[in-house]
């Protein structure tokens, strides 16, 4: 969806301008969090995902394939579903 | 399909916690895109992805949705698709 609306100019801004976008958007979110309304976090979290996804055609991956080829449903450390890893969890997203 | 995999553990982290990891992740893609590694880039994609969902299951706000809402086929500003807005592209995604 979002290649079909962005495509054109977010490819003539580069992977590394959008990038940045990105990063500018994350900290919208985290304001938004720290607001507690949910419609602006669900607002700020449509962004951050638009950005994402537009990086993604940018740099020629299909984001859903990527996700779907690194988690297929289960963890991609302990291959369970929930994630049984032992010890920190921040380790597993990868 | 993160929600299932992972949302009992990020629960405990909290939101500002998995924000944090989500900023890491996006520098992460920064470096595997400025490497060229297709694989390395999708890897790290699928990482900003799976912590962006993460994020949005702890605060009780399905992502998918959110994007629909707002962007629903067009861009939520010119309303259309490809967006037609006049000026700089980066004001839009909002």
């Amino acid at each position: 969806m979002m290649r079909r609306i962005y495509y054109e100019r977010d490819s003539s801004r580069g992977p590394q301008g959008t990038l940045n976008r990105l990063l500018d958007e994350v900290e919208e979110l985290r304001e938004a969090i720290s607001t507690d309304s949910d419609e602006a976090v669900s607002e700020e979290l449509a962004d951050v995902l638009a950005w994402l996804a537009s990086l993604a055609n940018i740099v020629g991956i299909d984001l859903e394939g990527a996700a779907t080829r690194k988690y297929d449903n289960v963890c991609p450390r302990c291959t369970s579903s929930p994630c049984k890893c032992i010890g920190i969890h921040d380790a597993m997203h990868g």
